[in-house]
């Protein structure tokens, strides 16, 4: 970035750091792909959807898919469409949960969907393997419908699968991506990647319209260009990836902690006593993911390290002990 | 309608007529009642909940109603608003299932509702209880939101309750109520009423940026004002009433028939065997509720009679025993 | 109507009375249309033009046109569109003032039209000849944009030009049109009109999300089926633009009048002494167009008689006799 | 922005660098300001104006305004709201100009203005003075309307007038500000500045809705933090106003050009012999913004320098020499 802060460029995308952060997409999605920049998640969620469906069809995604339940109803408000939800089987959808809201028939008044969104990795950490991504696309389309992945952990998905980005996007069938880079070490800035050119003839407008054109993209782009050079993107979701699996084992070592979910990228889900709760968040920030359950969503970071790791392991220790 | 159709009044509401219509509402429903004359039933739902609510907020409703599954996201569309739903139980929302849609704090990312929105009677026929209906609107107020009625089938339900509209309304803490006509003999339109004038004060720009202020508003006005005078709502539903109960009687005779759902309004739910469908479908028009169970929606109206009933039965059987 | 009550017929549109309706749009229009009844004239603008243009490109219209200023913004709010407008002309749009408003590049920051809106007759009364339409129609087609009017008096202004419907739509190359009913005798409904059928493809999806899909269709179209009957709409409009006729002909009598517009449809524009307006209007319904002009609108319709135009003419004599 | 880099702090604005940044807009801008971060210029414009006004009333602003002619309808297709424009004076608005818009009666037919926006400095390079705001305040308040101000270039417009940002907001009677820091030196971020804690009730939810709150704000805050201390808006902005002035003055002196608005802030347009556009071009990016006139639009910046500005004379002079 601090590259990009020096001498004039032209502003709103035109220039030669955006050109060069596309190219380094091409050459990890592949060549055919378009990119856009955006400047958040939601944003990226809610344009790209917004770019490839009509207000009054559907968009199927888990009951607790982050376009669902953490983005006030931005999709609803500015697409217009419908979420069409089910409830999640390990985080994650699966065709036979989902064949029921495609009607065989078109009969006008009910929502017909267009799109199935995915979050990879999912919103409980877990990972789709490409075979269960491509058994989507491949339903996806069979209806007329496209595969859509909220990839703002897509990094630490990658890396959880030991794949390549290209194999668990393109080569899986997928049709539309946002791509994060705030969880992954960026500080702002998200791309939507579409992987047929077709797709993304509206994308350039609705982005505008949508308030999400930067007057100086190139700083956007920088980051992207950072993460996508050098595998930043793979180092910073691995260690990631390494920091959760080492606070799940050591969670493991606490009787009366409960892993909830398979540990399989950078989140671990844990029941705590909920006493420790209000302790622990007195030193550490996270977030109690089902209140009634006091169960954890304890999130790693590229810049988590592993004092942190020891460091919270010891806190809870200590809150459990003086329990006593 | 014939005499609304006589000489020359002003336009878009300013006429006799609906003032007519209006004292007839009050009469009905309670002085204090607002009332705004739209064209259909969907127009009322979603301008009626458009009106009391910002686009960031939800709507509580069962996963079969109306607004839900019949009007092609037409809520979400014009309202903004994310539909928050529950599976219905009878037919039915209760308090102890929507509790945990309010969250005890406000975090301006999840959607907190607005509206709880019922249908009465409910899209299987069955009705909601003045007390059930006095739970929820407790139960809405008590955390900042309103109880909202789509009254498609009111009449319906309040000569099934053998109550007045007001008691099943006003009387029951309803704030807003989509009044149908539709259903119970009019051509077309319907009535939002607000039960708190202080609701009502948008709604005249809503519905007229909503497409929804009748030129030639008389017409509806005339309609309303005929349904309300001399009791004719009343005759209308429960002679619809009659009619289910009458079919009801009929089919539970058949061994091979079996009723899903209690009969309490206009609606008869049944099983039939599948093969009968089609061939029933030929002479009668019903959809299937439930394809997989083969569960039929077959509803009477105003002007269904006891030879329409009897032939229907008649045909089911013959049908029937010509496939032994 | 009267026939359209009888019986039992399937609801929403799959109707006989429906089918022989568009049938006559046919004949009227040309084989090639496709026809769709919704409840009013904004609900046909409005939906009309959203189901061909996205958000994002606008629609051209004189700065008086309906759809600017007597809709509420219903256009903005449903089809999410910039109104692009333009003085008119004697009521008109010509190429000439909109060129300036296609730019030759396409920079995705500035709004480009996709429609040309024209009312027919216009809001002053004034009527685009045959050959007005067609320099609109080629001119919006060598840029990628459709020509869509606003017919609410279209059967005055084919009656005014002594040709048919299909000569001032059709064959002048319009593409949608929104065919008033209200205002030519019907109680409610409006007909939206698409001259390819490709452009059709989303409007039965946009017209039920949009709230204006009638569950008793029948009874809008068995009004069309009238109006379009027996040359019912040119005697009913002809005898509208009669009345307007002799009204401005007794007007010019008047030396305290000023006819301001030419008098081609049912519209008569014209200016009276301040002081009569209210003596007028305690008598006569009608709309000040400008109240800094005093520039009364006086519209006739199918069922103004010679007597009413008499009879204003003969209180506005009194109250200019009486103020000597 | 090195600084907000470092530690792990909460994520979306519960941050120190946000508590301090706004600490440091009420030391600017009044201690009764309330203040929210957007990612950019479209953005805090479009959400500002949404969280006080209804989709049905309508927003007063110039016809060359950027919220009109550079957002690709953003405000139409999210806030549902028309635009009520008028042609610029100088690049203002005058209440003179604007009377007509406001009905003296409600009719809920026409759109009744919620809003005056205004640019500031305007898209001209002009400056409202602190009168002319405030008289366009009043005018607003006396008729239930607000005022709001675009303020990319706010702080050349204070810088230019010599006052301070609260005498050319607070003091004035604006009620909403977009405040610009892009143009004044930040890499991203905006500003949504409410002037009345009442009017900022909804902001927190439109902007999650509308997609703008950013999970890492502290980087927005920390820009802001910087350019509100040690007077670096202020240095920043004077510079860029000085670089207009001395390209002004330059180009004053050169026959073949003239000067077509007052320079009072940091942009100078210019009309240029039509073949030297693209020659310059080559070398410097500027828009042209009337091309019938080849009017261009020069606008200087906190890093233009005096080279910079020197060198586009000369490269000016060097083409105009070559020409004859």
């Amino acid at each position: 970035m601090a590259d990009a802060n020096q001498g004039h460029v032209i502003a709103y995308g035109s220039d030669p750091y955006t050109d060069f952060a596309v190219q380094k997409f091409r050459e990890h999605f592949g060549d055919g792909v378009d990119v856009y920049f955006v400047f958040g998640g939601t944003g990226a969620n809610v344009l790209g959807l917004t770019a490839v469906t009509e207000s009054y069809r559907g968009i199927i995604c888990t009951r607790n898919a982050h376009i669902n339940v953490d983005e006030l109803g931005a999709v609803e408000k500015f697409a217009g469409c419908k979420l069409l939800t089910v409830p999640p089987a390990g985080g994650k959808i699966s065709v036979d949960q989902i064949r029921h809201l495609v009607p065989a028939e078109d009969d006008h008044r009910n929502v017909r969907p267009r799109l199935i969104s995915i979050s990879q990795a999912t919103e409980l950490g877990t990972i789709y393997t490409q075979k269960e991504i491509r058994a989507l696309s491949e339903f996806a389309h069979e209806h007329n419908m496209l595969l859509h992945v909220d990839g703002a952990r897509l990094s630490n998905a990658a890396a959880g699968l030991n794949l390549t980005l290209r194999e668990i996007t393109a080569d899986a069938g997928v049709d539309v991506l946002s791509f994060g880079g705030t969880k992954n070490g960026s500080m702002y800035g998200e791309a939507v990647v579409f992987f047929d050119k077709e797709l993304s003839r509206k994308f350039k407008y609705v982005r505008k319209q949508g308030t999400h054109l930067a007057s100086k993209m190139r700083f956007i782009s920088a980051q992207f260009a950072a993460l996508l050079s050098d595998d930043l993107w793979h180092k910073n979701a691995s260690h990631a990836n390494r920091m959760a699996t080492l606070l799940a084992a050591e969670l493991e070592q606490i009787p009366q902690i409960k892993i909830t979910q398979k540990v399989q990228s950078n989140g671990v889900f844990a029941q705590l006593p909920g006493y420790c709760v209000p302790l622990l968040q007195e030193k550490y920030f996270f977030y109690l993911w089902n209140e009634d359950l006091s169960e954890a969503r304890l999130m790693s970071s590229f810049d988590t390290t592993e004092d942190d790791v020891r460091g919270f392991i010891q806190s809870l220790k200590e809150i459990l002990a003086s329990a006593r």
